[in-house]
């Protein structure tokens, strides 16, 4: 459903939203079943951020940023701004002037599957931005799209308001109503890899601690001799 | 037109051309048209760098760098180093040593389309680097090129002589006798974004400042219930 | 070979292997022929990181790290555990609790063709690690595959004992028997390099340093008139 | 939410989803509003065929075909099977044994976004296909994902229940409560390029059809004297 | 130099330009001097075409068809459309309709580094396409690009009037001015490798008909035996 | 170990070699332990074709296909000739002379990392090829590398004498000395896969047939309702 802006909807809890970024992407992900990480392609413009905000979905057409524009009006405290395009597109849909007005709405930070300019801007007033490129390829604003409509971005579904959590990682999505048991069981997964980074500090194997020998019941313990004889080498 | 060098090609004026490092990457692309850009492939070896000078041209075989060698003899202080291949080649053809070569000869940096190599003894030294890949590769010197002919990089024409200005953002080329009103319009988009900055910090729209709101009529503004009754969803 | 873990890999002679981090991956690429480097996709995870060791081989199913937690009981002091899959994959197979656990077994770095993951921690903790992705992504612990067979990456083999060497510009492999005269070839190319520099930042020209110049016979060289008249610009 | 099966989702109206057929992907999609197309990764297998059906949806683990196997029993006639992973993978999870087993079923064809193998025999067999990758690399049968929840390839959300089209130009997603409008809309759209192919046919210019002269208001028409001039070749 | 329409460029000698079908892509690419080749990337839409003729240039904005409909009134029979977009961009920007109304004007076939659609249509009709994706994504048709400028493909310049040759190899431009001695290189190599292909077929070493031992005098001859050895393998 | 010319390598028996032709590459790789796949990367030519054969290994210098023509004079009648490059490069290193050659000295086909050219008349003169890329960019013959000796293509060891095997899904090599038992276990393979084809044709399910039903323990059948309560849509 192309060209709406969907003016009012639900969000995530902010208070639970904020949680998140105590635990980070990789354990958020993991917490909820591995699940809703947006993939290796979308990167940090920043070394050592760590936010957690609700969606502010844009869909914008390749090489256009008009819907970023549109966005603005629609932002809450609390959110991040999330852009993609309806087909691939690396052109610099967003820089350090769409920052500043988003900032002055409210606005946490910016994940994004097109290009990102004004990099080094971004980093000095501490923009924090998570993005498929760097570009300065200027754009038009032309053509309409959406605003707070789903959006996917590394084959995850982000509808306006679930939850997104950033780090040096990437970029997780977390359902709005998913949101309070994420946060139960991060604290639950911090809890038991704090018990367990002790553990193999300490020497343990990680085979003994999670039972894995079982699974490597099939695989045979050779010597370097029997292996060269296998494999045929020098023979 | 292979397998030559061109001795002495013009060149844009270089205290304009120093002049377009003031204003980077961005503005300049923006400030010629939205033209000149070198794509998001081009990506610095350093973070917080920003240079102008004039392209010294050079055309590279894949996996040799003689015509790097051969370019040194016809650099001018001023010059950026310019280097692409006749087919895309990711070897690292470009170091430190040449980086002290070119250095001593008055060039002030390198955009590259192949593989640079000493990342960190070039950051040591300061010697600037945009690079479409980092690779030690080693190259051979065997198979003549050309140098000051007009190479193309991200679909960019780039003759020598030209103006080139690289910072975070990446590069762009501003051909010789466009510098002076790349300079002039520069300057002028920087003085209309200081004043867009100041309002849209204040909070001011950019669909208002930039009069964007007729190019939204047709995109509907709907409430969350009546998208979720469009989409069908949960009905 | 697959499901095979072999017990008793020959080494290379670690005081030799200490080495090679001092001259880096260039030189020792180059000091070996041209030969070893794994190519521009696996990238450093920090910067500045200079490191030397033997390799601890583990192949992997896609979005599975079972074999990583199988390799550890075979880690021995001076080891660098290098980690591919069986077919490409970008997974978050590795993250800080299996560096603390390979660091408690003297393991000193990690070289992967998969993805990382808990990039800020690992930096933290200054285990360097070089990788062909980053991703918070999950795998599972389910299928066998192999620990100290001979692997490759980026077209390289690797065999378990043989040495690697990591900095920013890669990584490179050198086989277990060259290790010695790596060393020494890396020595005289550094002695040379020196040298060379020298020379070069007094304005010496490579062509002449490298007796170039012959292959250059067949290079026309040519005023930017004679080059637009035969390019037919403007004609 | 991972590793479900849904055991009756709501279906498009299937003889509403046949004649999609007859209009093919580019019509489809153009008719739905510039929708639902899953982007030019995904190929078809062979050419010349031109399908329609209800999605069965599968999310499979990397390297891993469990879920097809699951899939099968809650196949329905008319069906065609959507394929795809919780992260990339190339790696061959489907083949002719599948797909001999999904046409006993009802299926109608294969979308995937993942590796196919036994290319030749899918041709021979008239089993149409489309997908990410060509691959032979077997895959295991060990970790559980989802048959019959929302997935997404090449940026779009596939319902199970909702049509899909796929012809030579790739594959389009039609929601399931928005097939008739799809198929009204691309009648009308096919009756219109009827009588506008015709009037091209003459000779009729798309700019006067399409009344797209207004938008050129600003393209300066000149000479290649002039151009020259301008740009300042030869002078 | 973005938004002009170059009316009246000058054109190679068509007599002469439709000789370099009869030699194909490979040949004339290496009769001029190994230059000119589009690169791998740009793929022909069907098998066995094999075309030449003038190049009529367009530049779009991405996801943008505008200028596609603006230069059908610059074609001139014997032309070779040649599209490109400022940003790279897969979107289906050309399709059947556009063909038709282009072949009305006398144009013979397209090159496009953007998307195709109606691919079986367009082999159904003979048209010849060549094009670095398939794509049904629709474009819009707002923003004003360029008609015969000089374009970039795969890092060669394309001027408006320039030959292009292609086939099932790919495509080759030739500059407007060399085509004559194109075509008389061409014929000379043809009737050269004529002659080699005898020898060769009849058991000629092209290590003797090419002179190249000289070439391999470094390279050691060993065997299999002393190959193991050094390699140190089974030892 | 670089330049070198290994001229007596073993090489599998080759009537054995001929059987594994009728089996094709997926049932082999399968066979073998679902190893020695070459990847996605490296397509067919042709469609239809399905050869076996011993691999004639050449590594060349990117850009330059001097070691192939070095290779002729060791090729022996039931070779596969392997071509790689000692970085990633598509360069046509390979066409209608060269096979030509080969085939006079009893080549069966061509496997290839770089690039393919003539590909028209390699299908005309039904030599059968696998290459990563279609090229018509031309390469010198002026740099060493090696005949004889192992590479790596997709990440797969191939040695010299090695089993070839290649066909529409790609290309498997099995080592040398697991050849009698490659065809061994490829026969079994086919004989049990022709079973369940029947029984699958018949609408019995492979959870049954291959016992998987266990590992669907932990996944929850739910009806639509259910999920859509879950997923929260709606409510």
């Amino acid at each position: 459903m192309l060209n709406v802006i969907v003016t009012d909807p639900p969000r995530a809890d902010l208070e639970q939203v904020d949680k998140l970024a105590e635990y980070g992407v990789a354990t958020v992900h993991e917490a909820i079943g591995r699940d809703g990480y947006l993939g290796p392609a979308i990167r940090p413009n920043q070394q050592g951020a760590r936010i957690s905000g609700t969606a502010l979905t844009v869909l914008c057409w390749p090489g256009d940023n008009l819907m970023i524009h549109a966005a603005v009006e629609h932002a809450r405290p609390g959110d991040i701004i999330v852009i993609t395009t309806t087909s691939p597109n690396s052109d610099g849909a967003f820089g350090e002037l769409l920052a500043t007005s988003l900032r002055a709405h409210g606005v946490r930070g910016l994940v994004m599957a097109a290009g990102l300019r004004d990099t080094q801007e971004l980093r000095d007033m501490a923009f924090p931005a998570w993005t498929a490129s760097v570009s300065a390829q200027g754009t038009v604003k032309e053509t309409p799209g959406s605003v707070n409509v789903p959006v996917t971005i590394g084959g995850q579904l982000i509808r306006p308001g679930d939850a997104i959590v950033a780090d040096d990682d990437g970029v997780c999505v977390v359902p709005r109503l998913d949101v309070p048991k994420a946060v139960t069981a991060s604290a639950a997964r911090v809890a038991k890899e704090d018990k367990n980074r002790t553990q193999l500090a300490d020497g343990a194997l990680g085979l003994d601690m999670y039972n894995l020998r079982p699974k490597l019941e099939k695989v045979e313990r050779i010597s370097y001799a029997e292996y060269a004889r296998r494999a045929g080498e020098g023979s």
